[in-house]
């Protein structure tokens, strides 16, 4: 039997709900286990439990209110899970990426041969140059320091990024092809039914 | 200005998170005020604030925690609303698509002339035969009764249908178009960045 794969999914208020929902979905038909973890807009060392019970959801870009699994702490470390995934949606992206626990384990699952998932999030991690994708609304951002791409989804090693929410079905098939091979990605997009031509 | 759309959108423990998520957030990118309205799986005339309680949100059907706006009762009517969608995933689609007073307001939003969307569920409804589409793990159940199409969304008077979560973005951006205009799916499809060829 295949070794059980382990994602972590940060959610934070202002996520976008269909960059989350469409990668966390994806991710569990192809049997990989999820976590959501939500991170706290204050920008402190890790969330409380305190601020968690303010709102035990997150109120994501357009209003849907999502319940995470878990807070973010900074135990959720490359030796734990294999992938790491930070959705887009500005302030929540915002919230995640200006955290510098999360800026430091976006580093240590890198360094460890860890999968990184980014969907269009301005990123404050000082990764090397590479190749990578983004929303269009902050390629200015990331251009001068990156080598900018328009593909829908990029992989560089074992960092992935793409765009935005009309991109997500193809970035979380990848991440599955990734982890779990081609069969299994061919397994998962059967019954989501996407129309011909698309990403099937 | 443009008058106020207004969508409720049912959810129930089950619900496919993405066409959940997918469809409430690309019709608030459009303007449309969207409520969603929590149905439990009590087969009663109307879900009370008890049952709520137990759970306060829906576990949808790969494990996503949802906080509905509202619970289901008798008074979402088409004088109230423009669109009533029922989204699915087989569990939610069930407790959904049993409950009689779901079955006697699809057939007022209909008699109403305010749009019905579905998709994939299996339908309890006693509509006239139309043409609908379906998960194709229901086409068996439909084809009977109904002038079953493989299209990705099939739009019959103010009844549109459509097939799973791979379908769920031009079913949204197809329900923003009926109720808001071709400029308008243009504007909401455009920053959501759809690879080339697929649903802009």
């Amino acid at each position: 039997m295949a070794e059980l794969k382990k994602a972590v999914i940060l959610i934070a208020d202002g996520t976008e709900e269909m960059e989350f929902a469409i990668t966390y979905d994806t991710l569990v038909r192809a049997g990989i286990q999820c976590t959501s973890a939500y991170v706290s807009r204050d920008n402190t060392e890790e969330s409380t439990d305190d601020e968690y019970q303010s709102g035990p959801y997150a109120t994501c870009s357009r209003g849907v209110k999502i319940v995470p699994d878990t807070l973010f702490t900074p135990d959720l470390t490359p030796d734990k899970y294999d992938l790491l995934i930070i959705p887009g949606g500005a302030a929540g992206a915002n919230t995640i990426s200006q955290n510098s626990v999360v800026q430091h384990l976006v580093r240590e699952y890198i360094n460890a041969k860890k999968y990184v998932g980014m969907i269009c999030a301005a990123l404050e991690s000082n990764l090397p140059r590479q190749r990578l994708t983004s929303h269009p609304s902050v390629k200015h951002q990331l251009e001068n320091h990156y080598d900018y791409s328009e593909d829908a989804v990029v992989v560089s090693d074992h960092f992935v990024t793409s765009r935005g929410p009309g991109t997500t079905f193809p970035f979380a098939l990848t991440l599955v092809e990734l982890l779990c091979g081609k069969e299994k990605r061919k397994d998962v997009a059967g019954p989501m039914v996407f129309p011909h031509g698309t990403f099937a």
